[in-house]
């Protein structure tokens, strides 16, 4: 499949690789085409990885991925275009964490609010939907890298049929375990759990870890 | 121990309950001294068991549990009165949902702020540990009866001598697993993870759940 991936970052370098070696084709879009991180991804994983504008990623991909920072995040996607996002399933990873006055983090959305709204709002054309944003890079494309591999991948988002491609999208990471918690308004959820995730990342001194809902 | 319990809801009550049957003395208090819920509390588990106001319940306890309604919480801990519950160890439970626009709820307090620090703010001679809050009243004091007894509570706190006191009564609860996540702001990331909380419960149907951190 042809993916558009925003964002150069660890998240964006993590998922774009991955996408490469399971056979997609991905193109990672930056805030400008000379950006040297997309085209270092670009020169390592040619011919299937290429670089390009956030525009230039949001036409290419067949599906899309928002891998940018979530204090950025709207204004890249605004850069990517509606129109080269219309009809299209956006991945929504990031997160609104405002790390301005230093640690712990605070959240740049209100809690009647989220950055995976926001941006479905903003384009309610594209199908967005609200994953992988609970786990650090690796975990998202390698699940099984946990010494446990029974632990859960959460998702959120307005449309049954995006969900579905990606949900199989995750399954062919490695994810066994996705729960749907419903329409996009559950990134709330999503999105302000963080504070835990970043507080028990001081805790354990590891991102290596995610949670088991357990029954 | 003699423990003074705030707050008549079912979460009072079920704690309440509970430390009666392990054996210690528990004084119930409500707003009024003759709050119909909080006698009949008493009058179930007389003569452990006992109630009254506030202010009762917190002269009556070594440790105290506030188990009120996150948004009446401040209040009702200032009826207690400041004397009675100084040099004293509060576990705190309340969360700061408010539900007056429905569901989901919204949190009343900022992402810069908790419902924990806020206690600890205003009763400074008090020793705040936050925990608790993240599971259903029953999962509290019963964790095993969960199918998996393998879930994790969580638990945040300025003092250590008070998170020890705390962690043994998690213990005679049959909490195995505690993780301790760090001094009082730690409250915001456990009091930001009810709405995901709140969403999963949406989806199960059932409150009977929690998580278990894997690494």
């Amino acid at each position: 499949m042809k993916i558009g991936v925003f964002g150069t970052g660890i998240v964006g370098q993590t998922l774009a690789a991955r996408l490469v070696q399971l056979g997609h084709e991905v193109c990672m879009g930056a805030r400008n085409s000379d950006n040297e991180k997309a085209a270092g991804f670009a020169k390592t994983h040619a011919p299937k990885g290429t670089s390009g504008t956030f525009g230039d990623a949001a036409s290419f991909g067949e599906l899309l991925i928002n891998c940018t920072n979530g204090a950025g995040a709207l204004e890249a996607l605004k850069a990517a275009g509606d129109a080269n996002m219309a009809g299209k399933v956006l991945i929504d990873i990031s997160n609104p964490l405002d790390f301005s006055k230093g640690m712990p983090p605070s959240l740049l959305t209100p809690s009647t609010d989220s950055l995976g709204e926001q941006i479905q709002r903003t384009f309610p054309k594209t199908q967005v939907v609200k994953s992988l944003n609970t786990v650090t890079a690796k975990l998202m494309v390698e699940p099984a890298s946990l010494a446990s591999a029974n632990h859960d991948m959460f998702m959120a988002g307005n449309d049954a049929g995006a969900k579905g491609k990606v949900k199989e999208l995750l399954q062919s990471f490695g994810w066994r375990h996705i729960i749907d918690v419903g329409d996009i308004t559950g990134a709330r959820g999503l999105e302000m759990y963080l504070p835990l995730w970043v507080r028990l990342y001081g805790t354990f001194q590891t991102a290596m870890f995610n949670v088991k809902v357990t029954r």
